[in-house]
């Protein structure tokens, strides 16, 4: 949680820490600005201090909004200081030297946020050369993918609201194919017309909408071979056909750009193949079987692992036995969810650091095998919440039958 | 243009360039994806060969909509070499130099891109130390900035047609306002109901969207003292009035998200004070005299010196004559557009680069004067293209009164 970042830099040594970038594309940074509209900035936090928003003075009351104390360029003198330098990145580090000596930051400072590559490593490399400050940079698990792997409860009010307007959204899809019918082997709609994929996403896409919610992310609605190639995002021109699997896997974020859920139901329009069926009941019973056993204290990976295993006994490739393949199980069961759409924790048996299922994850259940070769893809996946009181629930509700009855 | 990379990467001594992010938000790899929807991936280019684009097998099929060839992570054995890595990190350097042993990439290497600032730095550091390929990283004026400086025509015309859109939605707004009426000091449309902000602004909003545009960056429809600070996007809540200038700053996006269009127009409705009359012609007098002397081979920075030394003339404060103030004009002429609203050829007399103005070139010509203690704030901006040919169209043909007369 928010509050935790004056810990964690205690126990990294870190004097005080900046973001850069802007809050829609630096996540880091909207965690502590919130849904500000200012074209570049950077965050600064001494330890135990509150946050500075600095931006350019033509943004200055966009970024009051924020609530932060604001400070423009002009403080630290940064337009003059960029004249006189000899080269662009000469100006950068005087600036950022000028900047320290006005707020009073000295010893070890961290950098975060979205950028430029080459300027990021250019700059920090010469900034370190410099030597007025210590550069800090955490290429993984930084303090704020760990701060952000808590979340309080407005945070998980806001994910669970997220999600359901996205239940919704998959209700009206899924009402809208049960009153279609198979004719001849494609699926039309109540006039006659063939449902298209694009049909039904542009469907999604005004529902989402209607909702207030974005959708950042293309929406996966795929059948058949795409179904079975996991981030196939499906073929808008091709018509629904019945007795497909069809993976409809849907990423909406509330406004802000904030909070992401990400809920993926499978279905199989008129009829379910009994090969299907078979994949479909194994994936939908481990499903339940690892929903049913989370508890706060268990490693997730544990979860990707019974995952694996329980494949496995079926008779699955999974990457626990061998890596690199494109049928069987072909990614890890579940990614925590808030700001962003993956985040930690990480459930995965892969997963470098131990995470504790804990207070405050907000993470995806999504177990799925795939065979594009059989025209096969299964996918289920809830959002599941761990509340401050420990208590688990299960924020996706939503129905997960498979079949979806025509009209005849 | 994109074929010059070759030639630039030979100029600069890059044996290798890639490119990491997502096209949606590292337009560079935009430049050589399209609009492909993946998750994450990466771009390698040799010089003198033809860009390849990396990723996840599950997107494998997404990515092949680029046209370009496409590799997995798999063809790299990445999961197994991040499996046996100690740390992430020694993965993603271990990862990086197998693809560089398996594509034959040795020498210097370019990297590009946006990403996470943190990682940047410690994954280029850290290669760099392990030493197989030297990294070279461009803080400023990219081989991709100097590339994407010069469009092709496909590419101005993708320009001007989202121009055209952006000057039809102008359009439809100061239509709009134009069948409202002043009653008793506030705007009212034809059914009587005040005129707020937010409603102009919703209204751009769909007319963006029924256009297929995009608008990413929030429009900015500010009245009165807020118009005085360039970057305030306008208090949605606040009641239009008569007399007060608004500044209607616009930047659609086409599909994509592909090139923007950026215009700005200054309206006051139903009368023109004698004091903004006075700046606002200041203004146009300035813009029109800059749009008439723009010649091939001129350097840019010399339009915004012409602009600072005709404000100064006329007793407005200027950058040229004292940074960091918040009066008179406190911004540069321009800048050029293109996949970014902001990118080269800079139209500043403080630019550390000499840009000449260049067959491919589009830019914004934008002249401003700013007073937000006397409540107005007056900018003109139109879009400008180089054809390949040298001729220079002005792109933004819509008027530039600033009265919009009401209704009795």
């Amino acid at each position: 949680m928010k509050q935790d970042l004056d810990r964690l830099m205690e126990e990294r040594g870190i004097d005080a820490l900046t973001v850069t970038g802007t809050p829609k594309t630096s996540r880091d940074l909207y965690y502590l600005t919130g849904p500000v509209t200012v074209t570049g900035c950077r965050v600064v936090k001494k330890r135990g201090e509150a946050p500075v928003l600095i931006t350019g003075s033509m943004e200055r009351d966009e970024a009051a909004k924020s609530g932060l104390e604001v400070k423009t360029w002009n403080d630290f003198d940064v337009m003059k200081i960029t004249r006189e330098a000899k080269t662009p990145l000469e100006g950068s580090v005087k600036s950022f030297a000028k900047m320290c000596e006005v707020l009073g930051i000295t010893g070890t400072v961290a950098f975060y946020g979205t950028g430029d590559i080459p300027y990021a490593y250019a700059f920090l490399d010469a900034l370190s050369k410099e030597g007025s400050i210590k550069v800090h940079a955490e290429a993984y698990n930084s303090i704020f993918s760990e701060a952000r792997m808590t979340k309080d409860n407005d945070e998980i009010d806001k994910i669970d609201s997220v999600s359901r307007g996205a239940q919704e959204v998959i209700g009206v899809v899924r009402d809208f194919l049960a009153t279609c019918s198979d004719k001849g082997g494609k699926i039309v709609d109540p006039e006659g017309r063939e449902v298209t994929i694009g049909r039904v996403k542009k469907m999604i896409l005004n529902e989402t909408k209607a909702r207030g919610m974005l959708l950042d992310e293309a929406v996966i609605f795929a059948q058949g071979r795409d179904s079975g190639v996991p981030h196939s995002r499906g073929d808008d021109a091709a018509t629904l056909v019945p007795g497909k699997t069809i993976v409809f896997d849907y990423c909406p974020q509330g406004a802000g750009p904030g909070y992401f859920a990400d809920i993926t139901r499978t279905w199989c329009l008129g009829f379910v193949p009994d090969e299907v069926r078979e994949i479909y009941d194994q994936v939908l019973e481990i499903q339940l079987r690892v929903l049913d056993e989370l508890k706060v204290g268990t490693p997730c990976a544990e979860y990707d692992k019974m995952t694996n295993e329980y494949f496995d006994e079926h008779g699955h490739p999974t990457p626990m036995k061998e890596t690199g393949k494109t049928e069987g199980y072909v990614h890890s069961l579940g990614h925590g969810l808030g700001l962003n759409i993956h985040e930690r924790p990480r459930v995965s048996m892969f997963s470098k650091t131990e995470e504790l299922l804990a207070p405050g994850h907000v993470f995806t259940v999504e177990p799925g095998l795939y065979y594009p070769e059989h025209e096969i893809g299964v996918r289920i996946e809830d959002d599941v919440a761990v509340h401050e009181d420990g208590s688990i629930v299960n924020l996706t509700t939503f129905p997960k039958d498979i079949l979806v009855e025509l009209k005849s």
